[in-house]
């Protein structure tokens, strides 16, 4: 265990210059490739002061497995040529959920090594090219294919499982899980790239307004938890699971440019430090110590707070892997800025709400805004990019002050947790 | 092409204490994580001073598609599971079959980022799982299923065109190609790890005596070549190329330990120094400028030899990526060693022998050792390894004075290629 909590550092300054995502949906007309060149050239379009593709040195791409969702292994260097980024080293990075988390990381020790100043980082999923019985299939791969899947898990009933122990062992309740919902959509909202780009309230609306205008009985629904209990809106999923629990299939796709720090100003006047890094690996879910927290999370974030020289209460906004309402609930655990068993209680009190004392996921999370597997570990690190640059539009926090924001990007059930924290400089 | 040119260096140097690799061939009972046990269990018992799984600080597992071959997706904490290596982060690294030579770059990059000391690296592939024609298909998945894979491409195929290729553009003939087989053979029959652990004549003298036994007409065989050029033994796969060009499909699994140059000596009194590394992004095949050569093997070369401040001519001993003779042939031309269509002579005079100015394949190559395709790259390494320390038993190439060596690694038609260079310290 000694070499997992020795304090780290990189040899070398790195900082995130540009960001870019496409839109975070359903689209049956466009391939990872496609997805890809859209946050490419969304990044492209807002650079600060601009970059020629011909001064990017290497690229990471996190992507979980283009293979078995459309048939098409070796992405890279695909995805190089259609960014007109060849000859440049590109190599795909894979560790599931916390794809492009991964590859941040290697991206980040490809300029702390001191052979590249300049390196995109990205992740890319087209998931929606399969039913949902093969997306679940495909995503149930990420769990271990001799002592779990066998036995009938698939990731609705693995999280169900880990809420279920929760609920028993502390306080949670239902109630508690939909509430994370509620805020993540009401994030989601605000933000335009968002797969759901609406709130609760406003989907619940809409439904009591086609009822009456079909002449319809209309739901005798007051607010979004009477909407969230009733089956007919929010159906089981896997016990005490709900739709609204768990995060949507989605295609989309995002990157980041890093640039060494003793360089950064000649891309931009607000680079965003990388201050801590962070990732560890948990053992299966069928031989974890224990169903209410994920061990990797501890670890990782260990790391990152080490080596930034942090604790959990500096940590002013996060992003965190919310790919089932309780996820987040012990993300917001294991990462220290709640106790074991109360992050339920802050989410009822407000606390991690855009006007709480710990607002998370304020770009909707992957509940509202999408969760394109290989993508979101970097699309988690742009919306803290985007809070501590001031730009983050309608969602914005208030930003004076605003300085240090973390994410944290789960594979599988914390097989694989990457936790980042970035400061403004 | 600026940047791909520049001279790079590592901010910190990196040594190769350890290797290690399970049997190659193809083995129902043993799973991609079974595989990787035995490979670094090898290691692990062949370290000149041991090491305490505890002391190594992260890892790299190249693999190709274990989402297709084995329907296991986040493979990299499974292996770490089984290795006992948690929480250490793993990342799994794919590039078609450069998957280990791009996993290799990342781990090197991770010691000279500062971040760590001692490091894991690997690669492996469980192929046999699926028939031929489905190991095929997948294989088929790392070119472009846009515009190659739909015209009906598959790999022996596509290496089809090259041979074809340059046996227009140059004098290189169908004997030629059968020539990379016999001579790879041949050094794999002195490799105990290969899969064809055997000569191509004593292939054909065993042919000759079971017929002689079982009182068959008896074929009139004098040599390799007579054999090579019966369509009994050797039927075509994909005009020019045979059974015999094509490198067979592969169980396997091979790692090494990096650890920091500076505190190499507490691990072996014989390390090996990374001196030059390269990786490059090709187009795709329907997009290459020339199909007698792959500009990635060109790109990655020029990097690796301008990190190591050597020439081609510097180069003492090869491991090339043989996937199919014809590409040993043009790995030797691209990496200098021979000017474009003097590949093919070269090895018709018998220069790439392990008696020849420039032995290539040592090990028997992908040919004869096998081609576990995310293991192949780390495995290329593995042989220069211990030919470079004097421990390459009955294949060991006459060790005083030999002290540089090269590996060439490559991903579907150039994709991606991975060079390294090698210095016994």
């Amino acid at each position: 265990m000694a070499t997992i909590t020795k304090r780290r550092q990189l040899g070398r300054g790195v900082s995130i210059v540009g960001a870019g995502m496409s839109q975070f949906g359903a689209f049956a007309n466009q391939t990872s490739r496609d997805l890809f060149v859209d946050a490419f050239q969304d990044m492209m379009d807002h650079l600060d002061h601009g970059v020629d593709v011909e001064d990017i040195e290497t690229g990471y791409i996190g992507n979980y497995s283009s293979d078995l969702f459309e048939g098409q292994g070796h992405t890279a260097p695909i995805i190089a040529d259609w960014l007109g980024m060849t000859p440049v080293p590109m190599t795909r990075i894979e560790n599931a959920c916390a794809s492009s988390g991964s590859a941040l990381r290697e991206g980040i020790m490809a300029i702390a090594s001191g052979m590249y100043d300049v390196v995109l980082v990205g992740g890319v999923e087209k998931m929606t090219s399969l039913p949902t019985e093969g997306v679940t299939e495909v995503l149930a791969s990420a769990a271990d294919n001799l002592y779990e899947v066998p036995a009938g898990l698939t990731f609705p009933g693995i999280f169900g499982a880990l809420a279920k122990a929760h609920m028993d062992r502390y306080e949670t309740n239902l109630d508690h899980l939909l509430k994370v919902g509620i805020k993540n959509h009401n994030n989601g909202a605000l933000n335009p790239k968002a797969q759901f780009n609406t709130t609760i309230r406003s989907l619940m609306d809409r439904r009591v307004a086609r009822a009456q205008q079909q002449g319809q009985a209309v739901p005798g629904w007051q607010d979004e938890m009477d909407f969230l209990n009733d089956p007919r809106s929010n159906p089981w999923i896997a016990w005490p699971l709900r739709l609204f629990d768990c995060a949507p299939i989605t295609d989309g796709a995002a990157c980041l440019l890093l640039v060494a720090s003793d360089i950064a100003n000649n891309f931009t006047d607000k680079p965003i430090r990388v201050a801590g890094i962070g990732q560890a690996t948990g053992r299966p879910l069928h031989d974890a110590d224990e169903l209410t927290s994920l061990s990797a999370a501890k670890y990782a974030s260990e790391q990152a707070y080490a080596m930034a020289g942090i604790r959990p209460d500096d940590v002013q906004l996060a992003e965190v892997h919310d790919c089932f309402t309780i996820a987040e609930i012990i993300a917001t655990e294991d990462l220290g800025f709640f106790a074991p068993g109360d992050g339920a209680r802050a989410v009822d009190e407000g606390r991690t709400a855009r006007d709480g004392d710990r607002p998370i996921n304020t770009s909707g999370g992957l509940k509202a805004k999408g969760h394109p597997v290989g993508a979101s570990g970097v699309a988690q690190v742009i919306e803290v990019f985007h809070q501590l640059r001031g730009e983050a539009g309608p969602r914005q926090l208030p930003n004076p002050g605003l300085e240090v924001g973390l994410t944290h990007n789960v594979g599988g059930t914390g097989g694989t947790c990457v936790v980042n924290i970035l400061r403004r400089e």
